[in-house]
């Protein structure tokens, strides 16, 4: 497992493989205004975007094969990425456009028939912060970017219903757990705490209900005003309690907690 | 696929099966008090219990397969199931049981080399309401049973985890969408939806304040008191107002929402 290195060959030993078996990855970034998706463009004649993916090796744990598939394709590390969904329909991948971009690919035709047996991919997810993040595209790839849900390119086979899937998994998990603590800069307003929650439920939120509820779940440590330029009119700068906040991510706010 | 029939020999087609992936059903059934699991227990010498579960074939989307699998292992028909994770680590089958018992089981070499490659399996589940079920084993097991989460055998391979994984799925779904309308009688008390709601977040929970939260919810319509025995004392009756309660389904009522 250790002596072949997917990351610098497309032609690699096959045997060494789940068959049919993938990994796609849906890294939402946000940047304090507006939640991105991480695309490849891969290097091929035709534009073909597509999730950073790949596939697992017979000896090793899938959770760890996602962590080693978006390191590799993007260069991003991350200690633990989230599992969301499995999609195993029949007609998920369109592999004709694969076949027609072979030779710019520059894949091999054992390579081509791989490709071309049925695929179940499990899609995982991470929420982070894009500036902290430094994504470099692969050997593979010609180009890597943060895409706006708006900007977002048609992908290859189902990925923009994968990236959708991804969507509606978080927007759930908002109403039950808490959220942004690595999103967010240390300390914070709960204007920008609000364009996080805004970005993800797409949609709009009462300014005032929204401060109310969240301060009611005391987790929040308050800040001094920063006295600057219109200094009345400043907003309070807040930063997470870990602690409390631990402890509210392991019991959840739900409506029956 | 439509010429073998797995519900009646073990030693099928392997060719016509995706390879190394399984199916394995949750499937939970409260009967007014508490809920219970089904298991089977394998027509083998030692005594194997297991969740049902089976293979899906090369030309049948996964979701599919969820509904045979759990069709042909227990005789249940649901028009679907809901697929809550995927397990792929490479040590969460261990085959030595099947190796000791496959005499008894009546599984040929060929049979054995199939369990013996490495298996990820897709879990689905399904929330029923026991009275409505009329679960028998199939020709390769002995018994099929409900199983109270107490009294739950040792299952074979990560067979326990998948429950447990289950379990705290769904433990989280109630905190953010209504549940009850296909599991509690046409009409029933607040006391039987509170043990609905006591069975899965196996914990006790206030009266009054279960009450009133779901009361304010108002997806109830309250029906007359059944005027018997100690009249005065007997609980009011309520039905859920489908139309609403199908509207609050699709919203949730999460925290954010």
């Amino acid at each position: 497992m250790k002596n072949i290195d997917l990351s610098k060959n497309l032609n690699f030993d096959l045997d060494q493989l789940v068959p049919g078996q993938s990994i796609d990855c849906v890294i939402m970034g946000f940047d304090q205004n507006e939640l991105k998706i991480l695309v490849l463009k891969w290097k091929a004649e035709g534009e073909i975007w597509a999730l950073p993916g790949g596939f697992v090796f017979k000896e090793e744990n899938m959770d760890k094969a996602a962590i080693r598939v978006l390191k590799e394709r993007t260069g991003i590390e991350l200690p633990f990425l989230e599992q969301f969904k499995t999609f195993g329909n029949i007609n998920r991948r369109d592999t004709d456009i694969l076949l027609k971009n072979m030779k710019s690919m520059g894949i091999g035709s054992k390579m081509v028939d791989w490709f071309k047996q049925r695929f179940i991919t499990t899609g995982y997810l991470s929420l982070v912060d894009i500036q902290k993040c430094d994504p470099k595209p692969d050997f593979s790839s010609e180009m890597i970017k943060w895409a706006s849900l708006e900007e977002l390119p048609h992908l290859i086979f189902d990925h923009n219903e994968i990236v959708k899937i991804a969507l509606d998994f978080i927007k759930n998990r908002v109403n039950y757990l808490p959220i942004g603590i690595t999103l967010l800069p240390e300390k914070f307003t709960m204007k920008s705490l609000q364009n996080l929650y805004e970005s993800i439920l797409q949609k709009k939120l009462d300014r005032g209900n929204f401060q109310r509820k969240m301060l009611k779940l005391n987790i929040f440590i308050r800040h001094e005003k920063q006295l600057e330029g219109g200094a009345h009119k400043a907003p309070y700068l807040y930063s997470f309690d870990e602690e409390k906040y631990k402890k509210l991510l392991e019991q959840g706010y739900g409506f029956y907690s």
